[in-house]
């Protein structure tokens, strides 16, 4: 195959460019065709969907990965997709991957979690997107099973009909010496993070604060992504972004506003 | 109506605390119960449903409106809201309200603002939440028609059942002289900002960027917010927060990962 027929693999995440996650990520794209990789300079966890709009953004070519041509951008996961597909690269990605995530993304926090919402921007594109977290926050973390899964899946989606306007939230159990039970399509679970807010005081004696959580399931379903963590399995769950409760339209109609 | 049995009302926004419309949404609120404001230090918006996991923040007592007790906080607008639940106030609130924000958060934009985020994190502590957008970015823009928007919307929200784990996103057209016409229940219009990245040098020679763009429709539907706002109505869409792409889930099924 000539290089011009190669798909084109756009590569990002929200631990920053030189994170294991992203390199092994793009080292599995690039099996499958050529890489882009745009990706933050700086950890950029936890940026949900936020873009920078009142800021320029500086990018800079970086060397990483023998032939994936790399980008580090100052802005936010989502800056990283738009700049790529609206500036950095001369034609359009085939598939965006984001990640390996260093650390969980299932549940509710597809919205808190810069990996999805890069993600999701590609979906927003139409381009066929998804998004890959290992359940394990170390910075040398195992990617060797996720590697594994995301080559498994990488491969469906360049060969299968991907939905439109749709991408995919993929989680990996951390190993435990145990194989993979398998990769399960579930719905997102429903949990929270019940949070406290901690005070602190500086050394002058002025306050601040810590916001710390903990994640608390409340969805007993068996279909869900946290079941499947739960019990070994990857999850995927397909996602999409109409927010509309379009199951309470007729009960608003009645407020007779 | 003793002062404790006065519903509690929690006051966010993503312009900043001293922003003309939280000010008015803070004053309006006032006229049905006590008001905790909770919001930025400074701007921001475009922020999505991003939170700060890295550092600590900074919260202090402001004093921008008589009898309402409000607090600056450094972090996000979700960060806001987390704080002012979970730590600042000694009560859960009955409702929250966010905005009014100084421009746009009609369909995708949903997903980009952080005035929107603070109101799906209410809804995400089924708090009944409200976040409301006026369609004029200028600071000193009229919000008459919008204090009368959401007087009416917060009298209803407190009166009726509001659905559980839910929120609304309202947008009001920007005054035209014409007499608005009426308030709709929509749902999230399609569309897209088709970006540009705009290349810039700084006097030493180095390259920067800017990411510009602008709003392209792609719903010629007559029930969503982009058309009620294009013909001069308050659009309001009931927002939810499972991002699962339902229908797809056979699909992927199919493809026996």
């Amino acid at each position: 195959m000539s290089t011009a027929e190669r798909p084109l693999i756009l590569v990002t995440n929200d631990d920053g460019y030189d994170a294991k996650g992203v390199l092994t990520l793009a080292r599995t794209a690039s099996k499958f065709g050529d890489v882009l990789m745009v990706a933050p300079s700086k950890p950029q966890s936890g940026m949900g969907h936020a873009i920078t709009i009142h800021d320029p953004l500086k990018i800079r070519k970086v060397d990483v990965l023998e032939g994936v041509t790399s980008y580090s951008c100052s802005g936010t996961p989502v800056d990283c997709v738009k700049s790529a597909i609206h500036g950095l690269s001369d034609r359009r990605p085939d598939l965006l991957v984001s990640g390996i995530n260093h650390g969980a993304n299932f549940s509710i926090n597809v919205l808190y979690s810069g990996t999805m919402s890069a993600a999701v921007e590609g979906a927003l594109e139409n381009i066929p997107s998804i998004g890959f977290s290992l359940l394990d926050y170390d910075q040398n973390a195992d990617f060797g099973d996720s590697a594994i899964v995301a080559e498994r899946i990488i491969a469906k989606a360049l060969n299968e009909k991907f939905p439109e306007f749709t991408c995919l939230n993929v989680n990996i159990p951390r190993s435990n010496g145990e194989k993979l039970k398998g990769i399960r399509i579930c719905r997102q679970g429903i949990g929270i993070w019940e949070d406290r807010l901690v005070k602190r005081e500086d050394p002058m004696g002025h306050p601040y604060y810590w916001l710390a959580g903990d994640f608390k399931e409340m969805d007993k379903g068996q279909d869900t992504d946290i079941w499947a963590l739960k019990n070994h399995y990857v999850s995927v769950v397909p996602i999409q972004f109409d927010m509309t409760a379009h199951q309470h339209i007729p009960t608003f109609n009645n407020w007779e506003l």
